[in-house]
């Protein structure tokens, strides 16, 4: 067997790459249940035709085909979700009769994409979703709810500081209806285009393709000019002049969410609104946000979501929801490429239990078994050789610990060399010693250096 | 959108059920990283060559195409893993360079067959393996270590009792041969049929295919009839009179591998040595295991495994290995929907925060935020209706808890109707009721009636 090359898309983690991840996964699950969020894990498949509304995909979609299937038994139907809402939508329907509303769920999965890799973008990638789904209607302080559970979430990870920039699409709607813009649609989808093209050409295209006056034009610009980190943007849009009833709704909405977010205790997350935010306008119904990170402005977007007002619909009943979704791989597989995060040690093992030699090899598990009574992780060397070999053998590992077994047993600091006598019943690491952590390198603004975080 | 239907063999669990599950991985995951063992995850994907060795396939394997695939690009060469051992080789092959040997993992994922659903057999169905890999060389020991692990493993979570059936290839290889049998592989292949067919079946069968005297045929079963609980087995198979080397060497090995899994510090986990089990000896050098679940003999083995000298070669390096796996779907699925195994409740909250009015949900926002910052999952009422209604809201969901905001505040336990006064800075619920737990049936051989394991 050849030696495998890595499948271009498919990052995998080695084992201290992966104590971060699951860090990053445990913070997130904590927060998001003290939240009252409930876990769910949805199957990987989702029947084709679901994936492809109206036969209309614009994503790459793995499908999938039985390899010892008949002759023209074709495709299974089947294919790999490219996202958690629409698993989770066909969920909320098929299993509503057994779900209580407002439903709040959690849903840290992987979802594949066939689309060329290219970092920030991978065909297998992990999200961690929160949304609040209501049966026919769902009020308008869930929005804020949401949104500042996943402030509170990300708030607590060891990753840069991230941005919420949130707008609202009645707002938009609103202002561009207030305006007299003769097509709303064309209109959001050129504003949209201000990340790529100068604001000159933007406003060239809103006169061209949405049949806007230069006039309303200019006004669209100050609009999406509009970025401010408190409640003080709905002055300045209302000295824009422009009178519309949506327009008041989304912006009471958006001033809600904004100071509804700038409220929780955070040490590094920022809230704004930013009124250029556009995002899918024509799935999402109100609050939109977009999550950037700090140095990482080039990965795009690191997360986003909002009000949808139908997340799904079986006939009888509709389903509207709030949510936001966060891209662990996303944002983890570049901070772990970079160093900013890592891992403490590749293994569990807080301890490694020295064998002087094998025919005492039971001496030194009964030393093993008492730690791992009293929660001490902990592995016994694998051959007896000379114990200068054995802490060489932890010490590759990051082992901090070796325990001698004797009358009296000792154990060793091997960072500082230190060595004392120990009971195997009652001897306990220091609490930081415990669990591999999560070191973090100097990417705050506040320009410190290291931090570490303990694991679970 | 029509209601979805469910797809047969992907099952899904509700919110309760998920708390099951997620306890069982938890506890798993702790038990695992007490004996040292890092946790990682592969990709869900290998190349189709590496799924399908030399063209052999009796697998049903997934294979993905994209579904935007130019005419003729045909399948993208990769296919959904159906276990989690190929990966597990490939990512060792892969990473050799970045371990260190012996390399200790566990790893907890789904994995997929495309074959037709039944009770245990799924078609995404979540594994947990645990493996220890050496390079070029993994003492025998090892074997001892990883078994010891799955026994204090299993004994800790909540399923009904599990008995390990230990067996060993150099023993049944090396009793053969000693017997003089002409084809070894063949005489294996018939005494593994015990399961379906009569003995004196089997016995014919020996003669007619394995080229087996009537009297090697009569010592084959009489071996095969052992199953013992100790060590006292050795004496049971000298006794047949067959003297051979790689018999003895089987013999002091399964006889290493019994006592030191008996001698785990065991609830209700039962440890056997029984020389029926064969489990597919083409791959297995040393120890093999099958595990099953009392009172669920019909899903047949729920997890096993045991010793293969070669899990993966690079050309330069063998990576012998050793490990056991645990079905966790093929466990759990038959038991929640036996109802043996619930969550206690579907949602995190232990504590609902009623609202008076919509204008003060900010205080019953305080509330929960002061809950919070003290590790109490709690939600905030959806609507500010009669205290009646939010209660009934809070019984719903299995909230055990109701908080009243006010002057002063007041908690009520809905379960005994008990109000008292409290301080959003100081009050706890008791321990019992702050995350969901896992509550057992009646399915001990002890005749206990029911038992709650907390989770986390």
């Amino acid at each position: 067997m050849a030696k495998p090359t890595p499948l271009s898309g498919f990052p995998e983690l080695l084992p201290a790459a992966r104590v971060v991840e699951r860090d990053v996964v445990a913070s997130l699950s904590r927060t998001f249940e003290l939240h009252g969020f409930a876990n769910i894990e949805t199957r990987a498949v989702e029947p084709l035709d679901r994936l492809a509304k109206g036969g209309e995909i614009d994503k790459e979609i793995y499908v999938l085909r039985r390899l010892q299937a008949g002759e023209g038994e074709g495709d299974a139907g089947l294919a790999l979700h490219f996202d958690l809402t629409v698993p989770f939508a066909r969920y909320v329907l098929e299993h509503a009769g057994h779900l209580e509303f407002p439903f709040r769920r959690y849903q840290i999965q992987p979802a594949w994409r066939g689309e060329r890799p290219q970092e920030g973008r991978y065909r297998q990638f992990t999200q961690a979703d929160v949304d609040i789904v209501g049966k026919d209607e769902l009020p308008f302080h869930h929005d804020v709810e949401v949104m500042r559970v996943m402030v509170d979430a990300l708030d607590a990870l060891p990753v840069p500081p991230v941005s919420f920039q949130f707008n609202n699409r009645k707002l938009i709607q609103g202002f561009y209806r207030g305006l007299g813009l003769p097509d709303v649609t064309a209109a959001i989808r050129t504003i949209d285009k201000l990340d790529k093209l100068p604001a000159e050409t933007v406003a060239e295209l809103l006169v061209s393709d949405a049949g806007a006056t230069r006039e309303q034009a200019d006004r669209c610009l100050q609009l999406a000019t509009i970025r401010m980190p408190d409640t003080s943007f709905v002055e300045a849009v209302k000295a824009l002049g422009v009178e519309d009833e949506l327009l008041d709704e989304g912006l009471a909405e958006l001033a809600a969410v904004v100071e509804g977010c700038a409220a929780v205790d955070r040490r590094k997350v920022t809230v704004e609104a930013n009124l250029r935010i556009a995002r899918g306008l024509d799935y999402y119904t109100g609050t939109v946000v977009e999550i950037f990170m700090s140095g990482y402005e080039r990965l795009k977007s690191v997360g986003g979501g909002g009000r949808y007002d139908a997340l799904a619909s079986d006939g009888r009943s509709t389903y509207p929801g709030v949510g936001v979704s966060f891209g662990v791989s996303r944002t983890l597989i570049p901070l772990l490429a970079d160093g900013v995060l890592a891992g403490s040690r590749p293994v569990p093992s807080a301890v490694l239990v020295a064998v002087t030699d094998e025919e005492s090899r039971a001496s030194s598990e009964a030393v093993a078994t008492a730690l791992r009574a009293r929660g001490v992780p902990c592995e016994v060397a694998a051959g007896a050789q000379k114990f200068g070999k054995q802490i060489r053998y932890a010490e590759r590992r990051g082992i901090p610990w070796v325990w001698f077994p004797g009358e009296p047993h000792e154990v060793k600091d091997i960072r500082t060399g230190n060595q004392v006598e120990a009971d195997p019943r009652a001897w306990q690491p220091p609490e930081e010693d415990l669990h591999p952590r999560v070191s973090t390198g100097s990417t705050n603004d506040d320009g410190s250096t290291t931090e570490e975080e303990q694991l679970q």
